[in-house]
Parts: C-alpha cells; sequence; structure tokens
C-alpha cells in the first residue's frame, strides 16, 4: 500500500496519540471500513509496545499506518528505526527534512513522507524552505508534510513538486484550521487528532470532518 | 540523579543501539560498577518495549539512563513522550534545538539536554548555531550535544555557556573520532557505542576508553 495511490479516496488521516491501550481498538472499531489511513506515534510505541502495534495494524489490514517518528537522528539509526517499523507493517514513515539528503532512511516498500514546515516553532525551517523542500526530489520520497496553518508554504511546496508527490497538512481542528482549508491551498491530506477522537462520537466527527475536506473551501 | 553531578565522575556515556535484547543485560552486567550513564535510544525501545525498558533501568539503579529521543515534536506531544519516559525511570532526555523554545517539553526531574549540532547532515544547525544555543540559557536545559567531529563548535558552545551546563559529544570512536578529543576542546562528556559494545571485550575496551577520554589529549 502506497500513499500516493490513496489520494481522492480519503482525505483525512487519523492521529491516534492515545495514552490508553484500549482505545487505539476502540476507535478503530467504530472507524471501520472508513478510515483508510492513521498516523500513529511514538506515543503509540510508549504505550501499547512493539507487539501491541503488531497487533494493532494486523487487527486493521485495510488501513494505511503511517509513523510519524519525526525522525531525525543519523542515518545509521535512522534505517535501523525505519526498518524495524517497516518489519511491523508501517507503510510509511515522517522524516524530518532538516537532517538533511545525507541521513535520508531508505527501506524498500517504506513510504518517506519528509516534514519541511511545523505548525509551532521550528523558524528555522521556513527561513530554509527552498533548501528543505529541494531535498524530495533527490531522495525517493513519497511527498512532504507542512502546517495546515502555512497555506503560503503549502501552495508554495504545490508548485515546486507538482502533482507527483504528497502533502499532508496537521493542524486541523483542535489545533485551530478548519477542515478543508490545507485541500483547497493544495494539500492532499489532512491530519486530524483530537476533533474525532475525543468527540463524543467520533464516527459522526469523522463522517463530517472527512465531507469538509473533500469540499475544499476555505471561507 | 541530574547529569551535572556525574561530571568528573565517569568521562564516557555508553551508547547502546542494540537490536537483540539480551545483549542490553549481557552489556550490562560486564560493565556492573563501571558504567555511570548509558544512552539508549528508539532502537532500543523498539528491541525491548517499554516494559523491558523499565526493568532494564530497574536492573541498573546505579546507572544514569538517558535516552536518546532527538524529540522534535510539538510542544503538546513532547510533553506526553518525556513524561511518559520519566516515568520510566529515564533521568535526562535529548531534545533538538531546531523546534524552537516553544516547543520545549518541561518535566520535573528530568534532564533537557538540547541537540545544537549534529555530527552528520543537519547542515542547517551549523548555519544557524548561535540562534539554536541560545535557547540554552532560555529554557532549564541541563547542557547540549554537539558533535565530536566539531570542535570549533565545541569550544564556541563552552565559551558561550559557561561551566553552568554540560556538553556531550557523539561521534566518538567507530564514528571516527578520537577519544579524549572533544574533552580537549571542552566537552564533560564522551558518547561511544560501537567501540565499546562491538568489541571482543567490552570492559577492557570501555576502561581503556575512559582512560583515554580522562587524559583529554587530542594529538
Amino acid at each position: 500500500m502506497r500513499i500516493r495511490d490513496l489520494r481522492g479516496i480519503s482525505r483525512v488521516v487519523l492521529a491516534l496519540d492515545l495514552t490508553e491501550p484500549r482505545r487505539y481498538w476502540d476507535i478503530m472499531n467504530e472507524l471501520r471500513g472508513l478510515i483508510k489511513i492513521v498516523k500513529i506515534s511514538w506515543v503509540t510505541l510508549l504505550t501499547i509496545g512493539p507487539d501491541g502495534l503488531r497487533r494493532l495494524i494486523s487487527d486493521n489490514k485495510d488501513v494505511y499506518f503511517l509513523m510519524d517518528a519525526k525522525l531525525a537522528d543519523v542515518g545509521f539509526i535512522n534505517n535501523i528505526i525505519a526498518g524495524k517499523f517497516k518489519e511491523l507493517g508501517i507503510n510509511g514513515i515522517i522524516v524530518h527534512g532538516f537532517i538533511g539528503k545525507v541521513n535520508m532512511p531508505n527501506v524498500s516498500d517504506l513510504d518517506i513522507l519528509v516534514l519541511v514546515s511545523m505548525t509551532s516553532g521550528g523558524e528555522l525551517y521556513d527561513a530554509n524552505f527552498e533548501e528543505v523542500i529541494s531535498i524530495i526530489k533527490e531522495i525517493n520520497a513519497a511527498g512532504v508534510i507542512i502546517g495546515g496553518n502555512k497555506p503560503n508554504l503549502i501552495r508554495r511546496a504545490r508548485s515546486y513538486l507538482g502533482n507527483e508527490y504528497v502533502i499532508l497538512s496537521p493542524g486541523i481542528g483542535a489545533q485551530g484550521v478548519k477542515p478543508g482549508c490545507a485541500i483547497a491551498n493544495g494539500a492532499d491530506f489532512e491530519i486530524v487528532g483530537r476533533a474525532i477522537y475525543e468527540s463524543s462520537n467520533p464516527k459522526d466527527s469523522f463522517i463530517k470532518i472527512e465531507d469538509e475536506s473533500r469540499k475544499a473551501e476555505c471561507g
């Protein structure tokens, strides 16, 4: 499963940074059949461990699992970490762009999504945007991550990258950006966490947000 | 246990990025009584899981455990991750400086070590050294991480920080820097991994490298 092939099939990536093991299974069961891409993180690994993660992935075979490692080590270590996630069944991994081309991991059949701008802080990124985004074409990246609160950077990235690469935008919902806004500016996917998993009815919230994202309006 | 108080007691920080669970216990048993600080990483967590890590720490109560998370998320997530490591018994955590002051975690009794220059790649760091290192004094950091292959940056950091903060330098041994060199340039600790744990006699190698580090010569 490659993220590029999921464009148009679903617009919402569900971010699960849950600290109660059972809730991972509860939310996934509730969204079964609807949800196509889930972003998990080190919080997930610390909560359910590698064995739990393997089980979660195996219990949801129709879902693309994106590991938001924000990987930012030297190449030797990045490769070990990315390889271990691939073994656990992960489909894609987020890597920080500022670590440079030389440190990018290279694992077959594992999408590399390069973070090129954070939703908050990381001002050095935006000051060096051209330099960081140029990496994407030089390595075999699947796409980039750019905060949904940075519409100008999303537009610049889309214009530079063309349609071959995907753009994912976090910061939607609880962090303040309206669903549909990042898509309207050129993103392919909007990453939503708390607005879905902290809702009293995650299924209804997911359907509503997926619908808003599809409209791709930013009024 | 705070890292500042271990200055002078030991110069070598052992980096354990092992992918076989048993080897963590084997190496720690072999170095018992000698080793004061161990740096573990996400490789460790992926290999032994959170429960294994809790046990490793509890089996080595006299050792300072530094988690090389290279933490680089937004503040909300960084705080969850750092808090979970503190719960597992971790004493200090490495955080990337480029994420900016606004995203730094703040967990009581947990040392924050800020990475301000990588051994390879991350050229943006060195181009923005002054901006990144200025964070250390603004947050409650314990010290900084600077590659042992960057003696000029170690000297600049020591001159800027004075003696209140610790400097740790990776890249010693297998990565090419001679033990003692980073210390000679102003570092407090040298991080050594493969040159010890891949040696045929880790205990002898540790003693030899600790001795070279103490001499603080760079001839």
